[in-house]
């Protein structure tokens, strides 16, 4: 986010199409709120009455702050007030081209959300010239609103035939209630469609009338309108365009609006009615049950075998390791009722597993002979957190695999952590492309019971913020002494057959959080960016060039050429799709390029002609015709390369932004500059404290979104060698003049 | 079950190792226990007076009646008083030979649950001759109580000194509490193990001592104190024993005794400390990962996908449908606290997700292009039954996959249902080797809120019940019809495009409950019986013939060939395991036996002469020796052979217990003889609703176990032709005389 204090509401304009408000912050906007709160009351007032006039009363429901189409249907579906399903509706302004010395009539087009406006195609269609995006100004001049808090009821008799209304044709259509912003961004009125025609139709004079326009169609007419197929360069700059629509707002300015914008239009995930939980669409999951097929068949090599637990934790069971129920109890969901009955005792959807398994690991391990016990379960635990949801990230449902071992001796135990994080490791670093540091936590943020806790920590660029991939437990003896679940043998070196053992135990997972983490590495102002490996689409191939002078047979050839090329693919087991759906190239290109699709082929007349075909990444854009002749093995090492680059630019990101500081005052600028920190450190619990709370005072406003503003240690590297070295008795932690230790990483984090 | 009218108590005798228990009905043994309340709980009473003379103030537990370990450790842990984990504690009493005149002293074996017993070894340690299981009578001549109720506690300073008492010396090293029946099989007592010594010590005189035996190295040392290897017969005759101590019961005799447990034996499954909730075992999860594998990869060729849905569904949503609803809501969860929050209100646990996945399909589904929606979740569902759990067929959380899918016409959904339907066919004919019958369901068993329910029905011929195996339903356009979820498309064949289309849609459904039925059709008095396709060990490799005397070279010689053998099957794509453990060729076969693996091969010295193994079919017992060379080969085709074989031994039985019936006479007969009945039926509600009762009223005493004794219809079958024609007007239905519309099977069910 951009660093600048102090501000209270500030818009970006981009020339596109759309205005972008920056996220505020809640004390800010609770500010602009109370300001303008009387005028909304009245304007809403009159809406409410001049509704009434025409017998309807429609529902009100008050909400969160909004500020994006994602939050405002958030917003919605938390609510317990509103309908359980819903469309939401946008209204856009536009102003054309107009005299300096001329009163502008701006042009307000009501569509539903998902709706692609094509302004061009309305000003034509209108006889208009040069729509553009109205600015923040004409809005609070015509309408005394923001953008997020516009809405159709915002025209009235006083204003309507000062504009050019346009209502999206379709909107008759839907037979879900219309979510509309009750003139603001916090809340919102249900009318159906025919309502809100009605009561626009009720402002309609002899001189202004609503235009009622197919914008769908009139999108899809616009290219068929050119006679000729447009050069190819232009076709470009046209998709440049209309990709800004899709994604809606930039990474680097807008980062959290951005990301659920690209998890929507990537086909990715929805919102789901039960606040905290998401729908995970199949361009998600299968990206899971490509990580579950390479991760399942990687731990069975280790000895480790499938099961499963109940969802179900008794209290008792789930209350007995102190420590860990204290890390995890406040965000228990308890379920207390069945049918009509009260349970005699509340019980709780497990949180993660540890101490629901322990007691039956008690008394399967009998003998020596029964270890090492290794088991795996794929499931999914809930976690009822009551801070900002984020999908993937933090959300109170979420699928994981959780490995949970018990081992004779704690080298055994030892050696098993750190093979199971070299596959978490593998699975960031050569499936997603995401590059990671393992290492190991402080003692403050390690797992809550556990003896200590590796990791492979990630980074965000974009918000220059730490992350924490995956973690991978020693338990130590902690679950297994005697007045715990007293998981106990025989010590087979013991002559005497008197020493017993406690076992050594581990526990390790890693969640779909994962997919998040590759989104906000990878993804741009395009949308989602797939490394191959991943992709359940690897390539895609589009025919182009055909046009209403293209003859039916060179038509056919071309389409007959892509499928042709994607079943070669295919039987070379590269994921392919041949895309010869009835819509223009630049429409396909869009839309594969918003789902991130690594590869895509082009063929036209001209590349049939040379027995060539078009590719383009999308990792880097770049474009080259390659020969059909031998094209499996050509696409096998282009898509090799473009994992490999992800891969590459990646790192170089990650790796010029962790920074060696040796003095206190260099730490927050450092980070303020979207840097980890790596201090020499003293690794004391109290030390860690001060860094966090020292940075926190001196860093930006808090993003809610990102919860942290101090810096917290994220891992100690075991590789240490990357820093100067320490010399023990003289290296200093710059945070409290005590003895360093080891190099440790420090950021804001997720 | 034996259909006796007006048995109380009866007890069946086997010469083996247990006493075994018919089931008994509810009311019949509450008439038991309270003719001897009173005189068990002053014998209790001393009990607890002589604990307490010793400090002793153990808890006490009352629980549902238990008549086997596995019933018993059930309601311990479904108990919410107990401890969390404990350990069953069993008392066997055996009666030496004796001259008749003689008074028999009984030896009592006081023994953790999951030891084996070794009568012999026990009885030549005590000089004892033929030690056999005592008689009903001569319990309660000692101890006043069936086997049951019998405890170490039984034991006082009157009988003491009348028998002999063994103690398992690995009593001692247990530290988890001991479970001791309180002279009841509906209470039991908590003890530590050294306060269980010093119980017994307590009791000790000058004549009358504890013996105290480490009854595991009794059992293994027998084998070894023969000084020559036992000759094959024989070797084979003593595992048939040890065997019936594994399973305990016999199939045919108590089948829900034996059914739990040949799953506990064969480590598929334990009970859980939440009821009605299993753990799946390693053993019983990778059949279930093998029927995912297999099945996923058909439907993706359906081109349907995977998703995931939160396990979360809000009320309001889940109460949108109302026939749907009130066929779950008696069983929903509810979770209605989170930390220490209430929610604002409650929130249900998916028992299945129609109504939580639809909202978003109306979302989702805008044009007839977006048709089919092909979705499928691989999850957990919940549903809080009330009725007696039984592992596997009804659990309160059970693993399955739902798909849900949209189309725009009936015919297409239709097609949908069937394909479906046969590959539910599939996987319980080809991949479980289970025989079943697809056909449609009557409108009372249709699925609630559906329009038409197809089914595979199975039959479990010990028991001769029909079960439901999974179902493949068409919901019409009941759920997208405008007031429900409205999921409408507009008619791609109507010019106008005025035409509306609600989608018509399809749910489908198969669960961990094949597995249950799996068991208990293959299973057998020696354990489980695994079809090779599922088993995730398909063959063991055991050496053999290793003696004292046999030189380090040829048993090296030996343990090599095994594991050589296992490599050659391993690179084949076969399931092996060489099982080189430090144990007995006896106590191997009998391991793998009761696990069900479907191919052993043996190699001893011989076998290693004439370079071949002895293959041994788990499901049939055929041995033959086949030579090492093209061994892969070899074993590959006996593996399809016992996959074959299984399938059409359980395919004939299934259909000689299909009876066609055209008499009313005959059903209830029919029923009784463990068949199913195939009626010419009317297909008339009310008509089913009376055969109902009808065969209900007629038959025997309710099973607790298998709660439907009145005969239900399975289904009307697809293929008709199997029976005589009905004739249209003529054929009547045997139950009300109407006219017969289509053969139907009726039957007990599951």
């Amino acid at each position: 986010m951009l660093s600048t204090a102090g501000r209270l509401t500030r818009f970006v304009y981009f020339p596109h199409r759309h205005l972008i408000s920056l996220s505020l912050t809640r004390s800010s906007s609770s500010i602009v709120q109370s300001s303008r709160l009387l005028s909304r009351c009245s304007a809403m007032e009159s809406v409410t009455k001049s509704l009434a006039s025409l017998s309807l009363h429609p529902t009100l429901v008050n909400h969160t702050g909004t500020n994006s189409p994602a939050t405002w249907r958030d917003a919605l579906t938390t609510s317990a007030d509103g309908p359980d399903s819903f469309e939401l509706i946008k209204t856009l302004v536009y102003k054309p081209k107009t005299a300096k010395t001329a009163t502008p009539v701006p042009v307000v087009v009501i569509a539903r959300e998902a709706a692609s406006v094509n302004s061009g195609a309305i000003g034509k269609n209108l006889n208009l010239k040069d729509l553009r995006l109205a600015s923040e100004d004409l809005l609070k001049d015509f309408f005394s609103l923001d953008k997020d808090s516009l809405s159709p009821l915002a025209l009235n008799e006083t204003n309507f035939s000062k504009v050019v209304t346009v209502v999206d044709a379709s909107i008759a259509t839907i037979s879900n209630p219309l979510a509309l912003h009750a003139l603001s961004s916090s809340a919102t009125v249900f009318l159906s469609s025919s309502d809100l025609l009605q009561y626009l139709r009720n402002l309609e004079t002899e001189n202004a009338k609503i235009h009622e326009l197919d914008l769908q169609n009139l999108e899809t007419a616009a290219p068929a309108a050119t006679s000729k197929p447009p050069p190819k360069q232009k076709e470009d700059a046209r998709i440049e365009g209309s990709v800004q629509i899709a994604v809606g707002v930039k990474k680097e300015v807008d980062f959290s609006t951005w990301y659920t914008n690209v998890l929507l239009k990537a086909d990715m995930l929805d919102y789901y009615n039960v606040s905290g939980c998401y729908i995970l669409k199949p361009w998600s999951y299968s990206i899971w049950e490509e990580i579950q097929k390479w991760f399942d068949a990687e731990i069975k090599e280790l000895g480790v075998q499938n099961s499963y637990f109940p969802m179900f934790v008794s209290s008792k069971v789930l209350e007995r390791e102190k420590d860990h129920i204290e890390g995890f109890s406040p965000e228990v969901a308890w379920v207390t009722k069945a049918g009509n009955s009260d349970l005699e005792e509340p019980i709780a959807i497990r949180p993660t597993s540890e101490t629901a398994m322990y007691p039956y690991y008690a008394k399967w391990i009998k003998s020596h002979r029964d270890l090492p016990l290794k088991l795996n379960q794929w499931n999914s635990v809930v976690r009822w957190e009551f801070k900002n949801p984020q999908p993937f990230l933090r959300t109170r449902e979420f699928l994981w695999q959780e490995g949970h071992t018990a081992h004779l001796t704690k080298e055994e135990a030892d050696v098993e952590v750190r093979q199971i994080l070299e596959l978490y490791r593998r699975v960031y670093e050569e499936l997603l492309a995401v590059p990671v540091i393992p290492g190991i936590k402080s003692e403050k943020e390690k797992f809550a019971g556990g003896l200590y806790t590796t990791t492979v920590e990630g980074f965000i660029p974009t918000t220059g913020r730490g992350i924490q991939g995956a973690t991978s437990h020693c338990l130590g003896q902690n679950f297994s002494r005697p007045e715990m679940f007293n998981i106990v043998v025989e010590d087979p070196t013991d002559p005497t057959n008197q020493r017993k053992i406690h076992v050594w135990q581990n526990s390790w997972g890693l969640s779909t959080r994962v997919i998040g983490v590759m989104v906000m590495v990878h993804g741009d102002n395009q949308g989602l960016v797939l490394p191959p490996r991943v992709a359940s689409v690897q390539v895609v191939v589009v025919p182009c060039g055909i046009t209403v002078n293209t003859s039916n047979e060179t038509r056919s050839k071309i389409e007959g050429a892509c499928d042709e090329l994607a079943k070669t693919l295919k039987k070379a087991g590269i994921k392919v799709k041949a895309d010869l759906r009835d819509k223009t190239p630049g429409y396909k290109f869009n839309d594969w390029e918003q789902k991130g699709v690594p590869l895509r082929l082009e063929i036209g007349p001209n590349d049939l002609a040379k027995q060539q075909t078009l590719t383009v990444r999308r990792d880097n854009g770049v474009k080259s015709a390659v020969a059909l002749d031998n094209i499996a093995s050509t696409v096998s090492q282009l898509l090799e390369s473009v994992q490999n680059d992800m891969f590459k630019r990646a790192q170089e990101t990650f790796h010029s932004r962790l920074k060696e500081v040796t003095k206190w005052e260099d730490v927050v600028p450092t980070l303020d500059s979207k840097n980890v920190v790596v201090l020499p450190w003293c690794e004391r619990e109290a030390c860690e404290e001060d860094i966090k709370e020292r940075s926190a005072k001196a860093s930006e406003p808090t993003d809610e979104r990102a919860p942290s503003a101090g810096a917290k240690s994220l891992a100690i590297p075991f590789d240490q060698s990357r820093w100067t070295a320490i010399e023990p008795g003289k290296t200093k932690c710059p945070a409290c003049g005590n003895d360093a230790k080891r190099w440790t990483m420090f950021g804001r984090s997720y």
